[in-house]
């Protein structure tokens, strides 16, 4: 079943929101639940939301990120989704059936698509709240313990997950 | 005396785009010249390009770079700069008068500045040539020896340049 916004308000994400508005929580919430729903598609692997915070540290180090930017008739912003090594692995294995043990061009090419689709589903939820956004193509970076971040003048929102094999980190920034 | 086109056919890149095409070089050329730029200007750093190349191999390694995605009405790409720790030191020296030995905010912050202005000015030259791009906002990515990798659909256009303090990349990627 797909998730939307109210896999958000089951989670209790909303609470986090207030003091952010409700305009930025319209922006975000689409974000969160379509990475939720990708993963839960396409890899089989159920996730629960972390607590969401302003991010001010540097928690989100990672072994591969993805990376989208975005457009708007009105403000601009970006998208990251940074995994640690064990974590894709189980999520190349679980949409691949292949077993990998290191970062090659097999799981850097997934980590792309998963950036994609993860952007592409907000896009449509967010679509139906009027909110147009145009898509730039996704970049990946690899390298241990690298460190994603956004630079937008607004604030930068950082989301942890829980997974079966371990934690991963969505952040999503807009201008304004 | 801002570098054109000019700077792009006297440094003899041009020949390198024969089989890619006029107008993919109509596209890429505005960055490299825009690199050039912003660098002789804000750093008072005078660089010089090296071959480039489709990348198919990993020689961009860096310890910091900055990435912007950019859409166009017709096709979407993305853009990053990638230092080595000691060429962006040296560039935050220039810029700030600052001697830093480590990647601190101050060094991101400038590289995302820096990553802002390069695609700013290209887009400036590219309005010129009928293109319209918008821009996202810049990420930043730092850790030692990460590797940027686009997942555009199209080519990947590495391009190294040379400086007094040493080497660094710029790699372009369109879709179509």
């Amino acid at each position: 079943m797909p998730k939307s916004s109210n896999w958000v308000a089951d989670n209790n994400i909303e609470i986090f929101y207030k003091h952010w508005g409700a305009m930025k929580a319209d922006i975000i919430n689409p974000f969160l639940s379509s990475v939720a729903n990708v993963l839960s598609t396409m890899a089989m692997l159920e996730v629960s939301p972390g607590k969401p915070s302003i991010k001010n540290d540097n928690i989100s180090r990672g072994d591969i990120s993805g990376i989208i930017g975005m457009t708007t008739d009105t403000i601009n912003g970006s998208m990251a989704i940074t995994f640690p090594a064990n974590v894709v692995f189980e999520i190349v294995n679980r949409m691949l059936g292949e077993q990998v043990n290191e970062i090659n061009e097999t799981v850097t090419d997934l980590v792309g698509e998963l950036t994609n689709m993860v952007v592409g589903g907000a896009k449509g939820q967010l679509e139906e709240s009027g909110y147009d956004i145009g898509m730039a193509t996704p970049v990946v970076v690899t390298g241990k313990d690298h460190e994603v971040i956004h630079k937008g003048q607004g604030q930068n929102i950082l989301m942890p997950f829980n997974s079966e094999p371990g934690a991963f980190y969505v952040e999503v920034c807009f201008d304004g």
